[in-house]
């Protein structure tokens, strides 16, 4: 919940305005506005005077808008693949998954439109998880509208099974499972996750000994607690597995084994014939799921199951046939570092996917607050509930973000697409961590914002076939596979620290992270009074005041937790302090991820080539930048970087912003591209909304 | 999300700290340092440097808490009756609602719950509604722990169909209908919210004219826009519908009939032998929903449906039988009035039903937060994640809004019973607006709640068996029903507003009121810049320093929000001024509810007999408190009514205080005293809950 105390007395220059000022700030600030080259008090308080919300004068100060050409920024460079995959469903409608359906009937057909969609429609998407990733997510984009639970079981299949054989493996096992993945009659799982062990990966406790006299690797579950827990694609379709388990070596000694740490085994799990479990492989179903039903999750227990040795996938360790070791990399952490690192592109596709959600969901809430009327003027027609300033509140920042993160995620698809052709050692820090931050960041605000749709569409936003409770229950793992997003935050918190100690011995910073560079040491310094107090529309709206206070934030959150983790340390321990200080770190990589994200924004408006769509994205990223700001003002008038008069201004201008963005709503959210069949949302139609929602009722 | 700046610097005596100070503020505390009784810096800087996180340490700092104690201050009185409800339905098996349950059976299933409770647990809700509300709603609470769609389905059919008859008929309703609605013979729907027409009751277009030749009553549905939407009870089971509609007299001259606004209608819309619908009643399913799919809501349609004169429920308003019309109140506005205030008691429930929810919810989510481990210290056992002081941020103050809002929903249940009892007009005033503001605030806050707690519990929370996913579901639309919160909201600030210019003219102010007689006061001098600087934990926790702050903030926010109303009605009339200080007015009326629950739970914990208890409790206090300040930090600052120092003291203290409550965190959910039979998850099982859960897989 937000809070404010608005200015009671709009005119800055009514001297009410300073009484909460002592003689000598007051002082400096009238000796500022005579000093400095002070921009002119904005004018959009005149403005905000001839506004009502009555529909008559709706068109006053609105943008022209034109949708084609903002499209045409938006648009991505795969449009004609996803393009193929809407063509292919809409062919088919035996293949759109009903509102009502049993959750077996769901992974059935979750499977028969994967299968059609590779086998059918020839859409091959293995090819691109290496080649080409920016198609790769733009086919997983376009599945994922059709049914989200598609675009996971594609994910499980191609991405985690696909991409943990050829990304871990060696050329061998490309040979060997490449064209079974490829056209699906090789259905695979990734049993990495353990029903005690989510988070902690190295903390798994499944292990795989090699029997020398065998050649071969035994694979058991040791306890209950390491039963393979969230498996896809296992409950019902895997035929194999790849199953993460600590290495055991036999030894000379009298310890027998040494544990070498987890590596990736594929392991067959059913019958090529019969599909029934093989043997020492129990298989049981994790039951139903709050979304996704259509994903067939599973629990996978091993006891004694033997694989030959050339099933460990060997890329950054091997085992040689006489059980010895080795490896390029030197340590456990760092073989156990390269791997996951191999798995960063499930991040990236779930950050990508998640923005593609919040699309959908704040088309819908739009364009039914623009059709919905409710209450108005005395003796006048009902208003566009768009047209309070409430539902503006929820809905315009919340498009704002939208298009922010459609920037930040196109971003990091192309350096993720860069980084696995080039393979550039620097590019592949920035992506790690950048894919971190923002698939923590994106899911967790599209996760709330769905709620927010919801509600604000009121009673018929609870309709089934409106979609808002399907997004949701589907979208809500988002922020917890491929990574839990409190834990992904801290990778990134943990990433900037140590790049800001890397700093201070004269190290080099990644791409991402160069403003750290300058605004440490701006940071260094006091915030300046006299800056502080500006608050004409011009110097709010200038990107350098907006992107300085965004890195002013994250340089001082860092300087300062490294200070206190420093200080902490040495009483509490590394993790001790590290736990003391856990608040204030997710705070800093959240901090950080925003100014990414601003940055991004930014660059997208001074390169779009067309002045009155720049314009148009001008507006949404001033409102997206000001509205943060305001958000943690708090933060900004505590270290006094904001004068009162200036949190003022803020808010008064980002509630403005809120009502110019809503003008165009109509047209922002056009420009996304979404066709009725992707929206699907009777209230949401593009015309006839009501009579079509009526009918989906049966009248 | 919440940001901050935490002190980098934590000792309070370093001089870093007055870093951001000008000579005079500098100047001025320390002369209060001198001059003032300045309670001692707080000692809780010391206790922090010895606790950490691991498991070892967990019991210093321990408040103990008897849990049985405790659970008998939250009791209450009717504790029987919920354990007669949990009795019978653990004897029937067969009654319980699975998982996986298609749309249709669970809608008969729902049926079976309630004729079950009613005919063979012989307990009798109806009699409740309005002899002793308080006992209603501890049913309410106890069923809707059995299924969601039970508890809504029993509030369809007793306290709206059922409380339409006896609250807004007379005794010729009551001799006909009463028994027959108390047994379950005639069921029946509230035919209130349109297609077109949800928040804006008055708006409503169904018409009733009333036709003198035949003594009847001509129910007509005029458009689309007006058929009745989302009516529980009417695609399946009701077999009658108390239905809202404009009544509508003939008149002698050209005009051919009169408007009177909106009456109540008892409708006939199922023949009571084929159940099929009546002549003239068209009835279509609504279809699925997010959630509460045991309740079968349907839109009705009427084409010239005649009933007789005597189903008008004439309470405010009749009809004589040669169509004149006759009232005790003046005027179409009087009477609406008093017709929904009639309707209360069904925000009243949902308030209480909702913190039952949240209680659920957060018992979950703690149980397993401490039962899970994840990372720990090099080479020590891994932690409980509840020790994480980010799990703690999420859910510890979460755990202490649970203890305020059952306070606060207690006290709004005993003056809604005393209301019903006296009809004293001041309790009526004060009931209308707090049910109203509780109701929104309340189900606002759960529902987020839910989505943070499944997102706490990582992926074993996404297990549908878990229970997050249903109750996030079913309680969505709590946000909607009843009244959108957003609107609810608007009637507290509009409350509000009313005794601002009552108290200015002289007026009385309604008990919950009462404060703004002494804090509008106080809020027109200036912060004190003196206890705007003190931050000690005993000035900190201290309640008047607390409650002072909430209601300083509420009054200024009243105050300012009455001066930019008056200024912006000259330009914009009352419609747009409102309109353009929505958003202030929002933030009002909720400031204005948690002052009412702060002082709800500071009144509960002075009285609480058990010293230990009442420690307990005073933390919980504390927390809410602190926490509620520290998020709206920039307002406090933003006004010098907190100076830097104190800000910074207000965020360590809270953390420090949710590590505190997390440390009797299992006491606290325990004494909520919810059995396993009513948490059901089997992550929360109070023992063995690993294996039970695993057992819920099969294994």
């Amino acid at each position: 919940m937000e809070t404010q105390f608005p200015n009671p007395n709009p005119n800055p220059n009514h001297t009410d305005e300073t009484e909460s000022d002592d003689p000598t700030t007051r002082r400096i600030r009238r000796l500022s506005l005579h000093l400095l080259n002070h921009p002119d008090h904005d004018d959009h308080d005149q403005q905000l005077q001839t506004v009502t919300c009555g529909a008559s004068k709706k068109k006053k100060n609105k943008l022209e808008v034109d949708t084609a050409r903002l499209s045409e920024c938006m648009r991505g460079k795969h449009r004609d693949i996803q393009e193929k995959v809407f063509e292919y469903f809409n062919a088919r409608p035996e293949l759109e998954t009903p509102l009502e359906i049993s959750r077996d009937e769901h992974r059935e057909l979750c499977m028969r439109q994967l299968i059609g969609l590779v086998r059918e429609a020839n859409i091959r998407p293995f090819r691109y998880v290496v080649e080409e990733p920016s198609k790769y997510f733009a086919i997983l984009e376009a599945v994922g509208g059709v049914d989200m639970s598609l675009g996971i079981k594609m994910g499980v299949q191609y991405s985690l099974w696909g991409g943990s054989v050829i990304n871990l493996g060696t050329k061998k096992h490309k040979d060997k499972y490449y064209d079974g993945i490829d056209n699906m009659d090789y259905t695979g799982c990734f049993a990495m996750t353990e029903l005690h062990h989510g988070s902690n990966v190295q903390g798994l406790q499944t292990v795989a000994k090699f029997d020398p006299l065998t050649d071969e690797f035994v694979i058991d579950t040791p306890n209950d607690g390491a039963i393979k827990w969230w498996i896809g694609n296992a409950a019902v379709h895997g035929k194999f597995a790849t199953v993460f388990a600590k290495l055991m070596l036999p030894t000379h000694d009298t310890k027998g084994f040494s544990d070498m740490g987890v590596h990736a085994f594929i392991v067959p799990i059913r019958d090529f014939n019969t599909h029934q479990p093989l043997p020492g492989v129990e298989i049981h179903d994790c039951g139903h799921k709050i979304g996704l039903n259509g994903v067939d999750n599973g629990a996978l227990k091993f006891q004694s199951v033997r694989i030959p040795r050339d099933n460990l996938l060997n890329r950054f360790g091997d085992v040689s046939r006489d059980g010895k070791y080795t490896t390029s990399l030197p340590s456990i952490n760092k073989r156990f570092a390269a791997m996951l690192g191999e798995l960063v592109g499930g991040r990236v596709g779930l950050a990508y996917s998640s923005v593609s959600v919040l699309k959908v969901a704040v088309s819908i809430a739009t364009r039914y607050s623009l059709l919905r009327q409710q209450f108005g003027p005395p003796k006048q027609p009902e208003v566009s509930i768009l047209d309070y300033q409430s539902q503006q509140h929820k809905l315009m920042p919340m498009l704002a973000s939208t298009y922010a993160f459609h920037f930040a995620t196109q971003h990091l698809v192309e350096i993720y697409s860069e980084m696995k052709k080039t393979h550039d050692e620097e590019l592949v820090g920035d992506v790690h961590a950048l894919s971190a931050g923002l698939k923590a960041y994106v899911t967790s605000y599209t996760a709330k914002s769905l709620s927010i749709c919801r509600e604000a569409c009121g009673g018929h936003g609870y309709a089934a076939v409106n979609r808002f409770g399907s997004l949701r229950n589907d979208h809500d793992i988002f922020q917890t596979f491929e990574g839990d997003n409190t834990v992904l935050l801290q990778q990134v918190a943990g990433d900037l620290l140590k790049r800001y100690k890397e700093k201070f011995q004269g190290g080099t910073l990644a791409v991402t992270w160069n403003y750290l560079r300058e605004s440490m040491n701006s940071y260094l310094s006091q915030p300046n009074p006299v800056t502080a107090r500006w608050e004409s529309a011009d110097h709010l709206r200038d990107p350098k005041f907006q992107l300085d206070a965004f890195r002013y934030r994250t340089s001082r959150l860092l300087q300062s937790v490294a200070v206190r983790l420093n200080k902490h340390s040495k009483t509490l321990g590394g993790f001790g302090a590290w736990n003391r200080c856990l608040n204030h770190l997710l705070t800093l990589a959240e901090s950080h991820i925003e100014s990414v994200i601003l940055a991004k924004f930014i660059e997208a408006v001074k390169s779009c080539p067309d002045a009155s769509t720049q314009e148009a994205l001008k507006l949404v990223c001033d409102l997206y930048a000001l509205e943060r700001i305001w958000k943690d003002i708090g933060t900004y008038r505590n270290v006094d970087y904001v004068a009162p008069n200036k949190a003022k201004a803020i808010h008064k201008l980002a509630d403005y912003l809120s009502f110019q963005v809503r003008n165009i709503a109509g047209e922002l959210v056009d420009a996304f591209d979404l066709p009725d069949h992707v929206t699907r949302a009777p209230i949401a139609k593009q015309s006839e909304a009501y009579s079509q929602y009526i009918q989906s009722a049966g009248f």
